[in-house]
């Protein structure tokens, strides 16, 4: 990668630039570490619209008072393998990783185990949480609702989240993990896809008309969005948001304030499966090693069909030898906020 | 409808039919009157590809030894919550009735369970398991895998199963219940497609030459149907596929032959979350009529945004009133296995 807008930051200077600059803006010194790591890992994994990239909006939730930074989550209820959280509004990815090593916890000691989360902020990258699961050996599946920002199938007004989900099986040779959203493509996909002056690869959304469209242009105008599959992804979105909401006794999507700068009380659902209580980890990995070969032997017309996460891990490799990519503006701007 | 193709058999007379045949297969009266109500039950509720009109080819793996009418599913091992199940080649509807049934009870008792089941049959209505869990009162997540039937995303072979997802909310008003599979659409509702002379509603698949299709006859002879949100729906079926095989220790897709008259020992999951165990129900319906009014008022260029669900109760109350929709060369076989 030869991009002149990046800089390459190896991951260790990069935790600590965090690092700094989280403790100067109230973060306890174990908290600031953790949320430091989880912004860099994010962009070591090539996760980049949602790692160190999108600190600077990290930083304004703080100032805006959306986001406490010294709040942390609270067990408010507990029934068996499954609990309700309250995030308190502090910041969004340490609470997840909290309530999934909870979780983690609960599937360890109940086979399976559950945390819903209510009051929370946004969790940057969801894949983080479902890399947490895989590194303890436990499957996890987590999603979060988020404010609307999509349109149900058959309307034109964005009522539904596109409510992030993340499936995790661990594998000894590279966790399987899935990390997606409803909407076909976020909208900062698209805004790249039209500053390339590409087409998106299918139709990721609809023309002011209504009709279909492959023109990031066309969707970015219409604010209509295409969920995943159509009708199944906006029915999809729809549970997510019940359950995660119901659970949690937190707000619902259409509760959440429309505007990134102002998204809140977001819920969340982490859920923990631990498979060696039913099998050895051996037999386990054997038959997951089974599933991927068979479609590795895919025939394709070109190029390899992969797992989920499979590529993660190529990324994570080259990041932590050439050094993480940074955006030189969000670079010059840490150099600002630890100044 | 006036179908000359279709009659309409009064829904007890349809329980009564089926339970005579059932019992003269071989199943114990109660097992043989509960298969009898979740075949006449799918086709009650709209669902005619998985209810009675695939009575017969149910009949066909009696005879020709898929299916054991004898057997039942055994308790495997058991940690906490988390139960594995063994299906023994059993009815699949009968196992998967009996396996929610058993999720549901370590659900109200540790708030979330779970049970992974092995070696069982394909589940006809996979929504049936959902109605079940939110009939009494309990949020339901379950999903069987399939045979090889949706070739991975960028891939030209069947290697994925299009493994059905349920997803169930109870509501007083009304449950919501998500019923999808994987594939955008399957390979009944395209050939239903083709004899009407229709184009799909959005492209469904390939072309031999693998350009996306709107053109039901073309992804017929392709065999290559598309997974939901191309690339996501494709990792959303390998993943559900590794959790069902590793939790159950049953077979993963791969190992199923790729047949629809020798699909057996599929591997399945059923989850039940208690929400009652962490609000009061009142509350809880307030929430969810809040999302569904939410919902019901999207913008819309004519015609009513739906929730999952909400077709299946009208559906069932027309069918329960007028009479349920056989077709009529499956009446006649059933009148046949009766005498």
């Amino acid at each position: 990668m030869n991009d002149p807008t990046e800089i390459r930051v190896p991951y260790e200077e990069l935790v600590q630039t965090l690092n700094g600059i989280l403790l100067k803006a109230g973060l306890d010194a174990d908290r600031a570490h953790l949320s430091a790591r989880l912004f860099a890992d994010a962009s070591r994994d090539g996760v980049y619209s949602h790692g160190v990239n999108r600190f600077p909006r990290f930083m304004r939730s703080l100032r805006n008072g959306i986001v406490n930074p010294q709040a942390k989550p609270q067990l408010v209820s507990r029934f068996g393998s499954l609990e309700r959280w309250d995030g308190n509004l502090g910041p969004g990815n340490l609470n997840a990783h909290q309530c999934m090593q909870r979780a983690i916890e609960l599937g360890r000691e109940h086979g399976i185990g559950c945390v819903a989360l209510a009051n929370t902020n946004h969790w940057m990258r969801g894949g983080n949480y479902g890399w947490q699961a895989a590194d303890a050996g436990v499957v996890g599946i987590c999603w979060t609702n988020t404010m609307p920002n999509l349109p149900p199938w058959g309307a034109s007004d964005p009522r539904l989240g596109n409510n992030p989900v993340i499936i995790a099986v661990p594998r000894k040779e590279g966790h399987v993990v899935l990390d997606m959203a409803m909407s076909q493509f976020s909208y900062g996909a698209i805004e790249s896809y039209r500053l390339k002056g590409e087409m998106l690869p299918v139709p990721g959304g609809f023309t002011r008309a209504g009709e279909l469209t492959q023109d990031p242009a066309e969707i970015e105008r219409s604010q209509r969005a295409l969920p995943i599959g159509y009708w199944k992804g906006s029915g999809l979105a729809l549970m997510l948001d019940m359950i995660a909401s119901i659970l949690s006794g937190g707000r619902a999507t259409h509760d959440i304030p429309p505007d990134p700068e102002r998204e809140t009380r977001l819920s969340q659902v982490f859920i923990a499966m631990d498979p060696s209580s039913m099998g050895s980890p051996a037999m386990i990995d054997q038959a997951l090693d089974s599933i991927v070969a068979h479609l590795h032997a895919s025939a394709t017309s070109g190029g390899a069909v992969r797992y989920p996460g499979e590529q993660v891990l190529k990324t994570r490799r080259e990041n932590l030898v050439g050094g993480v990519p940074v955006n030189i503006a969000i670079w010059k701007q840490l150099q600002e906020y630890s100044g």
